[in-house]
């Protein structure tokens, strides 16, 4: 099977097929995919698998293989029965505005699903984080992301209750926690640290977020700041790998 | 088997595992494991397999699968016949500064494999980006990232002939590229666009950065551009997601 090389920038180099040495026969099919993907553009149908496996001479199972790859990294998505070409990743400024306006600028409907609001107890990394005496009251607020209404996200909020003491009666969930934060005296956002990594869907993220279990999932870690520099909030918040990127824009 | 929580904001919340519905085997003895490394600390070596899946009363299969996530993760790594438990994963800032820059700063030392230098004509995507007529001359050099001679990525630069004339001749592949263009008139850096995702290690990558296949990896897009603010280089880098993440500083 000769191979189709992609040569753009942004793609793999030789399409990611070694110079030597052997290419496993599902990559093979897969950069094949990668090419037809590319003809039949964003919410194209794929062919039935069982066409699929005869035109590239392989078996089902290697077929899924490939699929199970491309649906991992957003190129493909399951509808119904069927495989059609997904679209490309939402582009995430990395910002301290928030997910709601961030979306909201890529034309999309951001929304919130609430989770769970709990009041725990400051202990060990959180307090140290928060810079918080042991025992401190703290909200942790779960709320699942949409962009019209599509699960997208999973965010946690951890935020001092002597901050924000009525929290659970005068905030809506649906709504952006930093609208919330600016409309309160001394709560307005000073700056942020944040650490981006990818991690692996849990199964409980799995099950809230709708995704394949294991899927890689990009995961940013927040410490918010208020004007004074006094740490505001911890944020924990996982991206869908196969739907999300990040940008920055940096100055000399 | 009772199932341990990690409570510090940072890990998943009940440790991934779902509040109603059945948790996978392998994740269960998954949350042991990540318990159980957090009390080794880096370096500790985890009991043989056979007595790992004793202890949990789980098949050798099912102990695997648990392991390799936490492989592909980051927290274990491989060391001769046994599994060991990993340092932290390096914090590389996103700033103009260069990967060699980073690397110092974490009291690592940096270093550059070339894998190849050739000369490409610009076309598609690759003149558009670095906004140069189709057919114009533009060097491709590819090299692996090293830090204290361990492999952690792979970096694709493309930057027109014109503007390095003898890129081939005068340039160390084994140093710094930003270094060389400082020392270059107008071509200093003066800002850069940076896009980043997720995507899993073609065979290629994974052979040239000795990885497993498929690990999730970090990609990092960047279009840097001169004091002029025309485009200068178009750069494609991939962090092993195992051993990298990115830091960055908001400011209000």
């Amino acid at each position: 099977m000769e191979q189709p090389h992609d040569t753009s920038p942004g793609a793999p180099v030789r399409s990611g097929i070694p110079e030597h040495g052997r290419v496993p026969r599902y990559y093979a099919v897969k950069a094949h995919l990668v090419a037809l993907v590319d003809g039949l553009g964003e919410g194209g149908a794929l062919p039935a698998e069982r066409d699929l496996a005869v035109r590239y001479g392989v078996s089902r199972e290697t077929l899924r293989q490939a699929l199970r790859e491309l649906v991992l990294e957003g190129r493909l998505r399951r509808q119904g029965r069927g495989t059609v070409v997904a679209g490309p990743k939402l582009e995430q400024p990395l910002s301290l505005s928030s997910y709601t306006e961030g979306v909201r600028r890529q034309g999309r409907r951001p929304g919130r699903t609430l989770i769970g609001l709990e009041r725990l107890a400051a202990a060990g990394p959180l307090a140290a984080e928060l810079d918080l005496p042991e025992g401190e009251g703290v909200w942790h607020m779960e709320r699942v992301l949409l962009a019209d209404d599509e699960r997208i996200g999973l965010e946690s909020t951890y935020v001092a209750v002597a901050r924000v003491p009525r929290l659970d009666e005068e905030f809506d969930p649906d709504s952006s926690f930093y609208a919330f934060l600016r409309e309160r005296p001394g709560l307005a956002l000073g700056g942020a640290e944040e650490r981006i990594e990818t991690v692996l869907a849990t199964p409980r993220e799995a099950l809230l977020v709708g995704t394949p279990p294991a899927l890689p999932m990009l995961l940013l870690h927040r410490l918010s700041r208020d004007a004074g520099g006094r740490p505001l909030e911890r944020v924990r918040t996982l991206y869908r790998g196969d739907r999300f990127s990040f940008t920055t824009r940096l100055d000399g």
